[in-house]
């Protein structure tokens, strides 16, 4: 039996390691648990955001060293996803995912699980394509069995990060003959998302797998998964899922729920989401922000597809998460840019995790 | 016997003035009895923001042209105040405010009572000084006349169009001997919009005059209105002020309250404005936006203030509106930036204007 | 006969009307002579910039209010050219070209020319398609003759201001089933823009007809013209040509030369446009300005095409406006973003006006 | 003896020590030699540009494996001084120094030669007052003795990393009761830049001792360094210096000059600095930039100082290393933003290393 513990932890800067440190030498997170560092760091959450890359490299080198092993080690047993952008009230921090055997006997009821899988590494032209939803398809499968969750209606919250195309990325692909999804090296971090997503739909029967194609990929916005959040960053050519749910056989005192805000405003989902984890002691909040892309909030019009001095993605976090803060009466929430194919066009999931 | 009629009109660019001109042609506004145009323009709302200058020249035009009077004219009788920024879900639109006389007997309760008045011009040496604080709390005494509200607790919202300092206005002062109070462009926005404030506590007594002087302004954040809201715009060399209230004089069908959110996050407040106001149809929310100075806001660090991409003005707006727009649910609200000395250190009022 | 005379006045601001009313109340330039108003205005050169709309509307009132015919009346005989961003040391001005019948003997050497020419309106679906680029290689040809200029290799400088795609526009194109060039406002801006190029390139037989269809718009960069300058703006729905060249039979005091710069750097480039108009006292320079697509410049990697916080076209128009002001030695001068199919990719044609 | 030699790498992100690390492999650069790597990242060089620190502990790491040794240990042997903002052509890249003694006779002829220096840490209200003044003053002389160089007039280029105030760290200032020279992040920044680039005009006699105190800083602007080149960082609480000039005692094939800047385009002073340096081949160019406070360049007017997007140091940086850029034929220099005290006001120094 296992039981999954999770640990919300401020951050003064994306290298702060120093709270996880903390937890560690105070004996509350043994290292070898760790499953997942899932952050919020301060860049600008868009193609040339280093605080993502800066924090990753500083969690690893942390936990290499408690741990005695390689960087290179580390990341095959931690997932390391973090999604940059803390615009409005967003608070920067990062969320500790551990999980460890116990004995003795269950809950009784449903406690929250978890599982995680690395995909294969993509190559630039396989990003935003079938071949990107089929292997996270694929790897969903895998994290749920790691997960011991048997059905995906216990699947609450299935976070992957996945790579964008970078400028040179899309040269080196364009110089051997290779035909990229976009040129845009913006625009592929939404076709990556996308396609993150509907793999994640796939693998839940959110979406009828003879839907799928590469026509739909970040244009059929009726499909979507309802539980899943992808973020794209510059520093990793693969795809990292962790998948959260509650299953019968896990252990410990935390629940997982979930629900769908219909648009940036929706405040009434993040109380059902709240209440479908019980109403306890809230221990995490995570969700998916989008500009609307029609440009019509509720009728009325928006500005934030039109401003060319601040990327749609920044503003739809800022609203999104001021929202949800007023609501949970905390801004140290997950709140993530690009919702493409995760919930409805316009808005997305949302999960939390609530002790019992 | 006076009435105040407020239409929200939302607008498809700055220079849209087809949704006032459509009231008037339909006989809905008499544009003799407009009085202010009280604009969310989408610009970045900072120094450099051409809309509000643009949607003030075109519906002076437009006015001057129906009116058949210059726009000189125009400009002494009614106030344009554009306030730029339409972060996250706000959404770009106009608020008419028209008075007329009306005749027969008072509502028997008291109703939307309004009045406007200019200052004279600043010199850049005054913005910021208690100069300007004097003259807006004339003014503001002005206004209240005006209107017919005789008492400061009947007063529930003062919004005021300041001016700010250019780098040309700065250079000439300097080579005339002159110290202005700040060399930053952008910072003589938050001096200017904290000057108006304070004349506003003074004149309605939220504020002893012995504890105004030049070393308070911008400094001591204990000191702050309840009810004013002021915007700095290059496109003005005076104040303009609307004064708003309720008064037993008055008819129609309005009424206006208001409350204070202590945070960005405070939705109850939003929701006590909206009781103060009768709980009626919503016609207008409107509501200052600032980053909370000292980088905290319920106990989280927040970055918006060390984000040299985006000012934090424009990420407080798009945090306020949004909680607003979730309470109200509707983007079409008014929130303006820069709360300094209206409302607490990181809040700012919030008025509400419902139907009885 | 004709001549044509140009004037560079600075301005204070987008709306700044005062320079050239002065020139007109001092004589020298007689309003009914004007066919361009050719500017540099300050907002971000991008998808929301309202300071080429708010210039346009302030230069068009004022000209109306000296010829005593309406707004309409100005626009079909003014060319109202905007260019927005003055990034770096660009200084915001306009270029006033003036054409008036001279009596007596040519100069016997050609001189400078101009004519200009209006597109029809178009619809959304064919921006960026070949349907704007016939209509523009009709309207260069106009435009030739209306400046008496017979042969392509006198023309010099083709400059043009195409419109844009909003997030309205297109959801209203895609609501009746039409399919726009790109979904993208910003990326929209490209696609006009090198349509229009291509349209020149097409008049002046830089490429083969038979070399251009749908399938080379913003893909072949190899197919380019030497002299088209083309802006993208909000504020119009048709393509407005402004073409200048030398002519045996104009007279005047100017001449015309071009160049073209390889990359951002080229200052060779500027100087020989300099001699290809005689070295004299310079009275205008206008060029094009782009971010190598590539991502190199010189073998060097810049990161103008990974910045999510400044679009790369403002990177470009500051560098290249650097080199240019400190090879004539003057920031005021015209240097425009976006250069898909304008010079080879990452550079762009460079033209001088100087007088003999 | 000594000798000093100058390699100037190329770099695919902030984190990229490959270059480096190749050189190591292949026996061109001994890691114990090096003195200083100073690098031009691509962050926004403002307040929360965090490619700077990445940046820093990416190469502290490398050479802390390569040497064995803790980063603690290496940052005591070797200056990390990265520079952020790569705006318009500017390449990211670093350029590593290392010094190391050689036997025989000397060049005959003054070398290039070098050393460093870090002072103690600063507390939040010494930045950018006397005390860091007089601290860097009492560094540059200990930097010119390691780099043995005995005259002013032979130190060519004094680089020097300095901190910055935080919003934290003002908050915690004021806390207890200590007066911080701005509350301003990022004005902090150019305090501390300013209050460094005295005290190496103190130390080098460029400015009379009698002239200084804290009212000169950062508004004296005719008191300047015409060799100093100071960078804000956040990674770091004291200066860390490099000083390099020309030295009989030296060995080598590197000569160093300088020249100054009077304002953003001033392409002839870039050609002076080569020529000082014997115009042979280039091995690093660096410069200083700013926008010229005043707001005119040879009497035009600019917008970078009114621009609420764009910070003007990014302005500035962008059109300086153009200028620099298309004389040398190279993007990859060195060019820094924020020239306070740092040559005349809106110019600032450029120093050029050639080898003979």
């Amino acid at each position: 039996m296992h039981r999954v513990d999770v640990h919300r932890i401020p951050t003064s800067g994306p290298d702060d390691t120093s709270g996880l440190a903390n937890l560690i030498e105070r004996g509350v997170i043994d290292p070898r648990e760790v499953i997942c560092v899932l952050g919020k760091t301060e860049g600008n959450g868009c193609v040339n955001d280093f605080s993502r890359g800066f924090a990753t490299a500083a969690y690893k080198a942390m936990l290499a060293e408690r741990l005695r092993v390689s960087g290179h080690e580390v990341a095959k047993r931690v997932l390391f996803i973090m999604s940059g952008g803390t615009e409005g009230v967003l608070s920067p921090h990062v969320t500790v995912f551990a999980r460890r055997s116990v004995k003795g006997a269950t809950a009784g009821a449903p406690r929250l699980a978890g599982g995680t899988f690395h995909t294969a590494d993509f190559k630039p032209e396989e990003l935003g394509t079938m071949a990107q939803v089929r292997s996270v398809e694929r790897g969903v499968r895998e994290a749920m069995t790691a997960a011991g969750i048997a059905e995906a209606k216990d699947v609450h919250f299935v976070q992957i990060k996945c790579p964008l195309l970078t400028a040179e990325a899309i040269t080196a692909a364009q110089a051997r003959g290779a035909r990229v999804a976009t040129t845009n090296t913006y625009a592929s971090m939404g076709y990556s998302r996308g396609a993150a997503a509907l793999g994640v739909a796939a693998a839940l029967g959110e979406v009828a797998s003879r839907d799928l194609g590469e026509a739909v990929i970040c244009r059929r916005w009726d499909l979507y998964s309802r539980v899943a959040s992808t973020s794209a960053g510059v520093e990793l050519a693969n795809c990292e899922i962790l998948l959260l749910g509650n299953a019968a056989g896990a252990a410990g005192d935390l629940v997982i729920g979930h629900d769908v805000m219909e648009d940036a405003i929706d405040a009434a989902a993040v109380r059902r989401a709240l209440a479908s984890a019980g109403n306890g002691e809230m221990v995490g909040v995570f969700a998916k922000a989008e500009a609307e892309p029609t440009g019509r909030i509720r009728g009325r019009r928006h500005t934030m597809m039109d401003d060319s001095d601040i990327n749609h993605t920044r503003h739809a976090r800022a609203a999104v998460a001021a929202v949800i803060a007023s609501v949970v009466g905390d801004p140290m929430v997950y709140v993530s840019g690009g919702a493409e194919h995760q919930g409805p066009s316009g808005g997305g999931p949302v999960a939390a995790i609530a002790r019992v």
